[in-house]
């Protein structure tokens, strides 16, 4: 249900038109600028999550503007990878707004139905010229196929090595509220994300602490409220992307926009609601676990599962800390089953609890209990755990019913070594 | 005034005797096992801050406990290194005791006069039979030479690569005053240090994110109240040790002790206690700069400061974030100018401004400038100033009077070799 293995083209939501080209903007040559189009440009309506980050990038000021504008309507998606257009000032502004203005003429809508994102290297002044320049090359890439969506999905890509999509499926009877048996008529949803490093979404209003350039572009041809949607998707995003961290840094950029073409004929009722929400949220999750497991240099995928905290915020602040401590996340490059960073990480992170009550796991293994090592740690069992490219962490802190899960990895050379040579 | 290349004895204070031995808990079998010892174990007193991590070791238990119980005296100090006696339980804090109680009974001073350290893993039970069978001898290791005192300064020591120590003396006058041309009587403080990794000291009330095991012990010959060294430490830690960060974890063992002698007979009255906080505040600025320098895998030393804040507390959170960004650290390590990172991690701080009123310098590099890149940044210039051993970066916000300085460093592969590798 949300990997991309099988995917068929009666999988994709109907109503949308998707494409890419390489407009000379990534050095590598590659696919670079992408685009999704509503079929019915009128008609689509959508919402978006941005990142909390005080400094935001061009496309991000000037999204939040145009949704705000349209009050939700989406005719067009255009993302260029390869440059940020953040900290470029008034005249990333301007390149913005400028390259949204050249697809709304190219396709024959208002410039601010015009969503527009960009990823890339910050302070790089933006290359509006090359956008304007492959906008006809663009719109002729578009289609309704796999491939069509596969490679609006590819040209996203930044530092990522393999392509993030997931999709969903819902069947509705004639009343409107889902059918179990797979009859009826179908509401589908797909997604394709980008993010390898600077990742730590904090997606909400401005303020705290967010991190990373995450894209996620979710597309469904349910018919909805811009409302309605935004509930779903503020939903959706707190378990799966405000819940992972690859390296704690929160980007400028990360935005998440779900787009409905309403071409299913199926209404968003309260009926379908539950189980419209349900299939994003797994579609979300598959594809913020994709993020992680394609991290910069990653070896190891870590989910903390903390219990116990006083509170739901004093569960975060322990998964948090864990994820963002390099002595943690140096000791899972190596499959080192040294808890006591653990507990030291938990320890600082403003969390409330008493060291004597704390019990930790690494896979099925107890490493420490009540204060002291657990009597039946087995290093070699616990190591062996680690040795997976996937595994668990369990923290009980025994001070209230607060809980969380949190997926992150850890940190290796190779991710110093890949962000240690990004611009020059 | 402030590095140990030209230390005589003359210059150590006097009324102190310290002693190292190998004890058998470090693998490696080097000296493990330090001792200071106050001459006249009846009038030495001091004052003690500790880490704020909820997690403590019992060290750090006992010694809390034990400057309580005395208010203040501190007959002598024991530490050992290889062992943390963290999350080792009530037997951790038995086995403390048992040292301390053991050093007691061989020096003749009641148990509580005693200041255990610990450093080294978490979690592995303390070897406190080890620590007394090394008694004798290390109460015959005791002397009050410079070697002497670098033996304690070396066996505390864990990834340290170098010796960590820094001294000042001041002339009093008659009146008990500071006195400029350096006749008259003599107040002298040496302070020891070690810590490479595990550094973000955030010592204080267990309140809030603190990080790192560092241990400092610092010797004076003053004559003073517990209460008016508990002043002067507070004020000299802040600037100092509570600015530094080497990877953002801060220890369940942070321990900075002074102790005052008494042995030079000069008072700390109200004359002289803005010389002697001034002097003790050098030799804490050394010995952090000194643990800066030498932490694990460092290629880069690198002073943020601050400017502009709407408050203090704003431009600390920008300084914590942008020394705990993987991403702006692993650029420091290839001198990477990739002043967008450093922007993201102040936008992500939760400290308020517009990226519209930020300036951001690299050494004396103009790099951002109200919203884009410096007109007049040259890339190669920024380049040349980030390949130093040392250098600075500047960010004034444009929101207020708030600043700091603060002394971090990047990031490297070395980092990541040396902490995967700890515990097996």
């Amino acid at each position: 249900m949300s990997d991309n293995k099988q995917l068929t083209a009666a999988m994709l939501p109907s109503g949308f038109r998707w494409g890419a080209v390489r407009a000379g903007i990534k050095s590598s040559g590659n696919l670079d600028l992408a685009v999704a189009l509503a079929t019915d440009a009128g008609s689509a309506v959508g919402a978006a999550l941005f990142t909390s980050n005080r400094v935001v990038a061009a496309p991000v000021t000037v999204g939040r503007r145009h949704m705000t504008a349209t009050g939700g309507r989406v005719a067009a998606v255009l993302v260029n990878a390869g440059n940020a257009n953040c900290a470029t000032g008034a005249a990333g502004i301007a390149g913005c707004v400028a390259t949204c203005v050249a697809v709304a003429e190219s396709i024959g809508c208002i410039f601010d139905e015009v969503f527009p994102s960009s990823t890339g290297i910050i302070g790089v002044p933006f290359p509006a010229d090359k956008v304007v320049a492959a906008l006809p090359a663009l719109k002729a890439s578009v289609g309704s196929s796999v491939e069509h969506a596969e490679s609006f999905a590819r040209a996203i890509m930044t530092t990522d090595t393999k392509l993030k999509t997931a999709h969903a499926e819902l069947a509705v009877n004639a009343s409107g509220a889902a059918q179990g048996d797979g009859a009826g008529r179908r509401v589908r949803i797909w997604g394709a994300a980008k993010g390898a490093g600077m990742i730590c979404p904090r997606l909400g209003a401005p303020v705290g602490p967010p991190h990373a350039t995450m894209l996620v572009y979710l597309f469904t041809d349910v018919k909805a409220e811009a409302s309605a949607l935004g509930m779903a998707l503020a939903t959706a995003a707190e378990p799966s992307f405000n819940s992972i961290s690859i390296d704690g840094d929160t980007s400028t950029n990360d935005t998440v926009l779900l787009v409905a073409s309403g071409a299913s004929g199926v209404r968003l009722n309260k009926e379908l609601t539950s189980a419209f929400n349900a299939a994003l949220g797994e579609v979300c999750q598959s594809l913020a676990r994709q993020i992680v497991a394609d991290g910069e240099g990653v070896g190891h995928v870590v989910t903390l599962e903390v219990r116990g905290a006083a509170s739901e915020d004093d569960a975060r602040r322990v998964a948090r800390a864990i994820a963002h401590s390099p002595l943690c996340k140096t000791a899972w490059s190596s499959a080192d089953p040294n808890w006591g960073r653990l507990l030291a990480a938990a320890g600082y992170s403003g969390a409330s609890f008493e060291a004597e009550r704390v019990r930790i796991w690494i896979g099925e293994q107890p490493v420490f209990e009540y204060g002291v090592r657990a009597a039946s740690f087995d290093e070699a069992k616990a190591h062996a755990a680690m040795m997976e490219g996937e595994y668990t962490i369990r923290i009980d802190l025994g001070a209230g019913n607060g809980e969380c899960n949190f997926l992150t990895c850890d940190l290796t050379a190779e991710y110093v070594r890949i962000n240690a040579d990004y611009s020059t």
